[in-house]
């Protein structure tokens, strides 16, 4: 049988592409001690590395597809075709220094820089005309400053790590997020693309219906058309005419962030029986 | 922006309140470290505090509304609104004494009583004219009878602290649950007096729908008049017709507990592929 | 008031049987100290006991049902009726060797037999004509050999424990899952059985539910046959006319592995508003 | 190389025959995914399992040595050499009735009896001829009464359990301690019996070291006599004359519970410079 | 029998406690459950409750002796004897603001001071002519500024709570450390107070003794003068004569931090065999 | 006041040099939050970092001390002054391939090793004309064959994670331990040098101590010799006179695992009184 060769990210990534997987249909399992998955499509076949190996894995072409941040795609220089945003887990890249140096010219003395990205730190150092050492990090690297390093060049969420080490950025390189990428021949050869396109399909109904919720009303005949037209549905509703002339059912797929202004506005609007429930995939 | 400014009760409340506010729409997420959580939309701001605290920071007005115990209403003698009664963490404040006390005629010494509520102690103390010294504590009551007192005055839910401590409540004071309320100002203020009316509508939509599941079937047309008769909606069920004359689809809200004995009754009576499923919110 | 007595397994089996009860729409709570579940059903009492006591409970009567796995009834000769086979937790009893006593022949000499089940073991060694010495065990019997025994007489589900103590199947004696029994007097009792069948109704619709997805599209008019068609459905769908003659509103209850497959052909033959979304329990 | 394979039991005991084993010298190390410990001594051997399993698996000699319960010794009518009574894990092995049941006659009705302990609950219920039905329990057996059993037959540490499920004890069938038990011909191996003999008196030390701490201190010459004469020691005190005359340096190992008093009598004596620590093993 | 009515305080200091009274031979074991811990000693009693309440317990003489924090004594205000300052568990209390506070004048506001420790804030403020609002407290009190108080009056261990919520120290108001104290009326009792002076007594050995450990060493006839001048013994060395006239076995108490410096010395002087180990109890 | 900048490592190793600098009496207390120590000694600072990072850092002299793994001083090329081999964490960096390359000649074909030891590896591979491409790995290297890699090179301590994995040692490069290092230019003033001999010196003191026990015996007069002649202790034992002419005292430290066989001798040859008890830290 033909096979598809996927590789996951371990750590911060694994559980959102896990859920990902999960809500499409792909009933994922991992057998925590030998990190061999089971997936139930028999055509696909998973195991599990470090984000960091994932780039040349694919490009190398001993998995046919695989999930990574974009900044280890561009770490790794490596050639892949990317698929698909993800949005998940996004991070930047930045430079950050601690507080003593903020005052200071950075280019006027030679800095110590330390970083788990030799290729990014090089290229924005050179870039940026520094006079600089480059310490390549092993782990945790918010640590260094103020004694093992005068810069960092790390990725940041939500900024608490920088806080607390008293670091402040000084510069944005880029913005990384999950990517869903592809090995070259992979995507030529058209048993696998067809089947990768597929899962891209299933990907997106998946994200596509986390952003929302249905609504189900019942609406008097007289107010249905008023109704509709303030109704910020994707497409145009679903209508349904009630038994014995009593009016119509209503159902429609909102933004989640709307539902809160939403609901009242229908009530005044006449609308009953209002009702929201969740739903899994949504194709348009 | 106008801010409405929310504070939210640390402990055995906490993560009903949060699953309250999640599931009605606000994105509600916590920094276990800071204690400052985030939430979706921008005209509200949150909290953390001890629910002991909650009534009077709500009535000196640096929080519009907040979330709390009724018990420390009353133990503080806030002044606040309240705007519902949640119905959560249920808690009966009852006086207890120890096994050897509940022979004697209590008011014939003078009892040690140990309480947290200094309040509402003092107040059930001098009404029943019992000569008392009250003890106030800090953490658990229980364990002071018998040695270190006569008495304690204290929260109870299921009874297996008194139980384990073998103490035997002689009084019921109050009853208690987690209630909703807001600033008195606040309410003054129309645009944030809009805004808590809007929640409150969107809490109630979400508890009504917790009693509730939805149930959906087809039924032939001729039984659906006896059908419709005996279902025990919240109104008159949603009954729209289905394709080709071939009967009516019937969707209808029930409790909880009358589905075990309502799907058989539906069976017998002709309904088929009958669906039980979820919701969220309800308004009727 | 009447009684149905029930009796829970512990263990493997525990976090299954109360997903099906609470599913199912008895809302069960355990309180861990002290064994004694709560049930919403005020006519059910239940009881938590360890699966191998649970036969023979239910056969002296004091339960009137219970869950257990099917090797305990057969391995405790117990005289019950078995209302249902819930299909969790399916294993194998298997008779496993170490390595070095694949290739003897097992017949030349005196085996010491490890198992926990007695009656079950027993048999299959006298049927099989072994000249055997048996060790009851206590607890892991996987650890046996080679030094404690020669042969085990096990329970099995993925096969990594025997795998990891370097044990190989060489007979497969039985296969079990988790049952749903009765007391045989129970069943003689007509408001009993009345209970016990309606709970049986009850458990399927949630079983069937677990296997399947419903899904929700719009279909134009001159597509809706060739749709209706091939679509895998269980019974025929649901379909409803869209106001204005826009085509039809279908529903169908579809299997979970189905759907990768069904979503990009219904959108291929020009389906709209696909929707996915789960529900609880169904009746066909 | 000759071997001597001693098994260890799983559980409660575990934790207390590992420290001594280790405080006899012997260093003890556990892979725990593996059950196969690791011991410095390459003579010896060792395996883990569960206690009821011990006594059956010495007799048949797959092991020499081991330790267990006193009371599956007797369960199992095991024929084994008791080495050495190690004191650990006291119970009881006593028959406990629900409250309910203290007042009546148990003689006059059918009782059911639940009890791991088969072979020691039908002595003692044929020997008090009891008229009973054996329930053989697998796991906790308090949980049985009052619905599922009118008498348990069970061990009791600190009475807690029975106390926690309402039960009373009505007799004490037996004490057991944890044991050092040898296999019959191992004894009669010359070298097994002398490594055995050894290991018992290694074992003794360091149980007698644990009861004591040493006590040194500086006495004069002139109250020498006295003090020696009230020193509670095992044989006599070790004494060594201090430089210059100063009197003598004075060693006694005490029982722990008498240093509390010991310590102010001595001071009130004359002595000074006085120590507490601990020691190991002692060996008179 | 006599008794001794003894209170421990829970939380932070219950660990240091419980080792100070097991190292003083006080075998002390608590059941977590029911807070009665047994002790060896039949003559003591002991009970866990808060710090908070402990003074008020011992002064009213429900118990003789407890355990407690100096800043609880202050607090509630009690009049107790301190038999002895353990020294564990130093903290200060202390007054401290937000950032945005420091470079404003606070008499110049109404200040709402925010604090657990009613009495202490109250004088503190009225002394330093504060015009402030006391807001009392429940746990965490350093979450209420900037927004529910301007200043808070807090203990402070290393400050790492204060600097995480970006609180700064503006006056230190007392020092606290953890006390053993008695009733005045235990300590006019001759038999209490005896077995007081005794604890407190074995309490100073087990405290002094872990400020040192024991060097003992051999020292060549001609060099003995010299090695014991410098030795920094809390009283003089134990000299023994050696065997055969090769000179003297030497042994010295040392403070613990003096060790590192003094071993290269005392072997640089001759001394040979130096060993350290450690003792539990020291009284001179 | 003149600094020793010392620095620690995270991970495996860091439990164990925790203990030996607390056993030598500098007390190493850390917050586990913020990775900055605290050590009694204040001429001495220390900070935690990752053992890979710690060989530059030395070098680079923003630490003059560190521990580290010998493996990762050679991978990273590092010129320090190794002080002490600590023979903690002892492993071995080995070259291993899955089974189905066992028996294939691995120079026929192009090889893609995976190795976290960039240098180590390239060293190895291009000296045994290996036709390879190597793969930096990030995290567990043994989860790359037999899809990802064909070989890789990692450390070994058990083995257990190889043979989980199924694969095979084909070559052993080197062993690694725990080192002491220092940097050179450290080593070149005095102030330090003489503090870093001070620290081997108690290093070494505390390793031979946890090698060894002492026993303490009564041997009368008449067995002296013969006892004093089989002792085997380090140098000769410290023998003192008893009192009254009873015999002497004698002091000996012994290799730990010769207590087992030396307590039975002794006791044969009439030593009585035999205590055998730890200590600390030993110099001859």
């Amino acid at each position: 049988m033909q096979k598809l060769k996927m590789v996951i990210p371990k750590g911060r990534i694994y559980a959102k592409v896990v859920k990902l997987l999960n809500d499409s249909g792909y009933s994922f399992e991992v057998d925590e001690r030998v990190y061999i998955p089971r997936i139930e499509d028999p055509e696909i076949e998973a195991k599990i590395m470090k984000p960091q190996n994932i780039p040349r894995l694919v490009e190398l072409g001993s998995h046919d597809i695989g999930f990574t941040g974009y900044d280890w795609i561009v770490e790794t220089e490596t050639d892949v075709d990317e698929i698909m945003d993800l949005g998940f887990d996004r991070v930047n890249i930045v430079a950050a220094v601690s507080e003593n140096n903020l005052k200071t010219d950075l280019h006027q003395k030679r800095l110590v820089v330390a970083s788990e990205y030799e290729k990014i730190a090089t290229q924005f150092l050179e870039q940026k005309k520094y006079n600089y050492l480059l310490l390549r990090t092993f782990g945790a690297t918010e640590v260094f400053p103020p004694d093992d390093a005068d810069m960092i060049i790390d990725n940041v969420s939500t900024g608490r790590t920088l806080n607390e080490h008293n670091l402040h950025i000084i510069d944005t390189i880029m913005e990384s997020t999950t990517r869903f990428i592809a090995n070259k021949n992979a995507m030529k050869n058209s048993w696998k693309k067809e089947k990768i396109t597929e899962m891209k399909m299933i990907f997106q109904a998946v994200l596509d219906a986390r952003q929302r919720v249905m609504l189900e009303m019942n609406v008097p005949k007289e107010k249905l058309e008023e109704i509709v037209k303030f109704l910020p549905c994707m497409r145009s509703p679903t209508v349904s005419p009630l038994y014995g002339d009593q009016g119509y059912a209503v159902k429609v797929a909102v933004k989640k962030q709307e539902v809160i202004k939403l609901i009242p506005l229908l009530k005044k609007y006449g609308a009953t029986d209002i009702l929201e429930y969740d739903f899994r995939k949504v194709v348009l």
